[in-house]
């Protein structure tokens, strides 16, 4: 059975970004402070073909997040600044030739547009169909190995109401956003009924891990 | 120096209390399983005059929290479900006649009523006149221990928003009340810096420390 996992990093006032995404700000104002613990990582200078970086307790928390995973769901927020129909192929995503999910990405998106393969085995396909035929493509896709929900808040907020998620890993940044794209936003209390699997306190950042039933 | 050390629970959607709040639901609808954590200790059930409970991880957290405390802070709403002027002193808290904090208790309330000593050192003041007196109350109470900021997320937000909190012991609930007292709220961006000084992994609720500079 193909697992549907969450793992997103949030401030401590909820915001997975901040507010005003644009192409010179991805994640919104102050947003990139959210990832200020995996950028030093080993694990992430690796995965954009850098050396060096460090290994500490996120490290680990990394790995499992990696593995296992077959096709990833994104908003389209999250795979590029254009909004409304797309006006041309130009946009190709933030990662580069060779983004570092190598595997099938499938973007949700109100406006149709044709797949987009880029190198080292990463393809964007976008969906314009809803999250159910999203989260069926990309199950189909994984082949038997689980999905990852990597964001927005938007779209995974769409997917916890609609108790699709198996998997819940937040990383939580000392970090106070005070405006931008919220997390967990909108649920009705009786939605998820979670289960703290496991806490790693990390090098200016708290990974919590829980199952959803 | 003392300092104003705030610790408090909160769901894993922000919130610290559940909406709806009254003398049936004192942490509003679905509340009081934010706090489910705390319940089964033996920590706890000491406080409330009662034997037996576990000892886990939780337990060294809620000692290092009430360790060097001399006086607290609480909202109207927390010390009770009366709301506008007080009709009568009938009111005298959640706790009965021996609270368990042992020391001043400075209570923030827009209606002046007249101290209330209780059982055990617990004497409830109420402050009318802002945040700033009610601290500067306390920080005199406590003679150089400090003071421990208890909640709900109104008073909270204020004291945050001033930046008068030296340090934020959050401990997260695996919850989703959906709606509520939404605690960091209403922050600026550059109000708080926090630095993470601990996370701890205990049964059903992760507790992260942060210094505030």
């Amino acid at each position: 059975m193909s697992k549907l996992r969450l793992s997103i990093t949030m401030s401590l006032d909820g915001y997975a970004a901040g507010p005003d995404q644009n192409e010179e700000n991805p994640l919104g104002i102050g947003g990139m402070e959210l990832h200020g613990w995996f950028f030093p990582l080993k694990t992430f200078r690796e995965m954009h073909g850098e050396e060096g970086g460090e290994v500490n307790a996120s490290s680990a928390v990394v790995e499992e997040r990696r593995a296992n995973i077959g096709a990833t769901i994104m908003g389209r927020n999250m795979f590029g600044p254009v909004r409304g129909p797309w006006p041309d192929d130009s946009w190709r995503g933030w990662w580069g030739e060779n983004p570092p999910y190598h595997h099938p990405v499938f973007v949700l998106t109100h406006h149709p547009r044709a797949p987009l393969e880029m190198q080292g085995g990463t393809t964007f396909h976008f969906v314009s169909d809803g999250i159910e035929s999203a989260l069926a493509q990309a199950e189909d896709a994984a082949r038997g190995r689980d999905v990852w929900l990597a964001g927005g808040a938007s779209v995974v907020n769409q997917f916890l109401a609609a108790g699709l998620v198996d998997e819940i890993d937040v990383s939580v940044a000392p970090l106070i956003l005070g405006a931008g794209a919220r997390l967990f936003e909108g649920l009705d209390p009786g939605t998820l009924k979670l289960k703290q699997m496991r806490a790693v306190d990390a090098p200016g950042v708290t990974h919590i891990k829980y199952e959803v039933s």
